[in-house]
């Protein structure tokens, strides 16, 4: 096993050094949290599919439980039950907007992660930064439980637990827990934990940070201790249910339209339906779910004694319990949204709930339709400073604060960026095939090969892979 | 699957273009053997472990139920149930002797397998041929159900149903069903079904054939039908406990001692005894049987209701049904040894069963100890022209007629030559290990990770595999 204690020893001692001038040293905060003999035990899968063309090279790397589904490369880059979903990479030729640039993709966008740490972390690619469009880079970066990399090249930087960057390049960052960043491009910053920043230079800027305490009984995480809280105790209580999955033993057999897709590793629970056109990605949990058409259930979603009428788009790492949600409704990134079985949370037509919001009650709390939803929410009244009908908001010119929100610049650009987004979310996952045309990741994620690979089982490698390389 | 089809229509062609001088037409053989559906839902794998160094290269290949365990090329060549065990490959300046010649490798000895079409076939590689030491080939070749090529690089050739190749060097040839050839180099030949040929040139020459119509009932293929016969029946009655093992739930555990190993991929039903220093191949079968120490049951080997004391080789491909084995017995490639449970067969130590030899009684049979046995036998009485005592065998300098049995040349070279070579492969399996020293593939083989591999599940290409390259 040496050569993977050595190959951890060097990611901490790089991203030590990319982190210097803010004096900040991850071992502490990662010494206890990676067990070698567990990393040993897993294995690694990736999905071949004739729509996603594939370029895998692995080098040396743990791979434990990865999934690619497109080009990919790493090298020496412990990835632990991770997901680098490369099926949006652009393609030669594609242009890519940006400002007043029209740009031409020279070639095939890829995925480098070198020696980077990535700990049930999931990247889902597609670069945004105008100068990389050809390639996401994640090099020298550590990323803890459940954070999220969307979109977002970065390097030498630190993610804490269940942290998002999304759409930004990022380079010698500190990310607290359960921050999601949206910022174009930022360096050398420290962002505190549950921090929600939302923006577009010469547009808009989102700014709210969830109350210090109130966090801290959801995430909580200290140099030399492992992350705890409401949110790691939720999906700890879960994790047996998943061990069922990876013992190869057929689960519950479940009726799926032809429309749709259930990903051989997605876990269902009894009493859960699937309409037209519905994803279930890879590693979503689902317990007495109903899923109108066009939902979608994205990866580590969960989705329990729930209903969501259609068009729902609830993304990565979202959880949602006891709820019903009136259609087009969308949930952000690891939002934790919690009614209970006798108080209901009911959640209105086109509402939008931030990314990283949570609202956890046990008294019924209803949304209305149309509301942009933030924030650290217990109650009805909470939703009074964390809400705002998004009509109101598109009107705004000039900004505007409510409760620990701030806002400055243009409503309309927030408004009609965030409908843009989820019409283009709900189209790429197939919410829209008629059968003929409009066909997303339901329809072609339908019959996926998995490989599944191992690292060396013993010796000076023990928990390292083979290079290994496919390509198409 | 058009690239499946096309695949296989070049194969055939090209085996055809080979034997063109022997005027034979491979395709009405093969052409409904295979069911390209078939093919496309198997999955293949392959063993890590840190004691083969490997470098495998797959290119296009239908790989279904492979594992390699050593450095291996393909290309566009279909594997069907194979495994190619380069674990015996030889290294970089290892020194080969043949005749006066000390012969030093340049290279590790690596396999190619390029246009071929193995269907249910094992392959073990260690390359005879002085002339390519460094590379095992098996080149526009056709194996069909349970072909062996032991040790024999080839080219060109058609191997019927249960045909083996060992030790041979050889170029364009037709080996007819159950035919057993180890002959050193061999040419534009065609072999007649049932035919037993070992030759050492300028050494010993030794020659049976089963009698056609015996034979008929246990094996017997022709242009346009499928293979039929005792031997298929009896692999066929089997074949729904081999699905059990590849779904992967767990069978019955059963005790393995530290010093033996027991393969993942082999079948153990219940009352089977393992002893010390024993090796259980991958798609070996096992029920009822009592392995003594240092007992091996190799690759596609059956042992049912019966005993074997130790020390005794069950080769790819033999099976050995209600019998006991006194120690040291050694039985041959695809023998089909068959008692009855009451009238069982016995064998007295030290004797070898030679490749493809057939015992089928339902009268109890009783060989000496120290006998050689070959040929087609139903009654104790058959065995009077069909065996001999090796020591008899040792004496004779001019050769030997016995039945349908023909001996030329030294006994004395034969019966060492065979000794020396069971010696050596209870050796490599690790019949000897004594805690520290002598280790062979029973220790070796004990913990091997096996990746999984899937071929494309749709599209043009379903059926066959992205480009894999697996590098240490």
């Amino acid at each position: 096993m040496k050569a993977l204690q050595n190959l951890f020893d060097r990611i901490v001692q790089r991203v030590n050094i990319n982190l210097r001038e803010l004096d900040f040293d991850v071992q502490p905060y990662v010494q206890n949290l990676l067990s070698f003999e567990q990393l040993t035990k897993f294995y690694g899968f990736y999905g071949i599919t004739p729509h996603h063309p594939l370029d895998f090279r692995f080098r040396r790397s743990n791979l434990a439980g990865s999934y690619f589904l497109g080009k990919c490369s790493t090298t020496n880059s412990i990835l632990y039950k991770s997901d680098i979903r490369g099926d949006e990479l652009k393609k030669e030729g594609d242009v890519y907007n940006f400002q007043n640039f029209q740009i031409t993709l020279e070639a095939d966008e890829r995925i480098r992660i070198e020696d980077s740490f990535l700990f049930k972390t999931l990247v889902h690619c597609f670069s945004h930064d105008p100068e990389t469009l050809e390639e996401f880079f994640i090099t020298n970066t550590i990323a803890l439980h459940d954070a999220n990399i969307h979109g977002a090249p970065i390097d030498g930087s630190f993610l804490g637990p269940f942290a998002t960057v999304d759409l930004t390049t990022m380079n010698d960052c500190i990310i607290g827990a359960y921050s999601y960043i949206q910022a174009g491009e930022v360096g050398h910053r420290k962002i505190e934990p549950g921090t929600i920043w939302v923006r577009s230079p010469d547009q808009f800027n989102f700014f709210y940070r969830h109350p210090e305490e109130e966090l801290r009984r959801y995430i909580h995480f200290e140099a030399g201790q492992l992350p705890q809280g409401i949110l790691i105790d939720f999906v700890e209580e879960r994790k047996e249910d998943w061990q069922r999955l990876y013992e190869p033993v057929n689960l519950e057999t479940i009726a799926v339209p032809e429309s749709s897709s259930l990903d051989r590793f997605a876990l269902i629970k009894p009493n859960t339906k699937i309409g037209d056109n519905v994803l279930i990605s890879e590693r979503a949990y689902l317990e007495n779910a109903h899923m109108g058409k066009g939902a979608n259930a994205q990866e580590h979603c969960y989705i329990i004694n729930s209903r969501l009428e259609g068009n729902n788009v609830t993304a990565h790492g979202g959880k949602i319990i006891e709820a019903d949600l009136a259609p087009n409704v969308f949930v952000g990134f690891n939002s934790f949204l919690r009614g209970r079985p006798s108080s209901r949370l009911s959640i209105g037509k086109e509402c939008v709930i931030m990314p990283h919001t949570i609202i956890d009650s046990d008294q019924p709390i209803e949304i209305a339709a149309g509301s942009l939803v933030w924030g650290f929410n217990t109650s009805q009244a909470d939703l009074e400073t964390n809400s705002l009908p998004l009509e109101k908001l598109s009107k705004v010119k000039d900004g505007l604060s409510l409760g620990g929100m701030t806002f400055e610049g243009n409503g309309g650009a927030f408004v009609s960026g965030f409908r843009d987004r989820i019409n283009h979310i709900l189209e790429a996952n197939g919410a829209f095939f008629d059968g003929l045309a409009n066909s997303g990741h339901a329809q072609k994620n339908q019959n996926i090969s998995f490989n599944t690979i191992q690292p060396y089982p013993d010796g000076e490698r023990e928990g390292l892979y083979p290079t290994i390389i496919i390509r198409p």
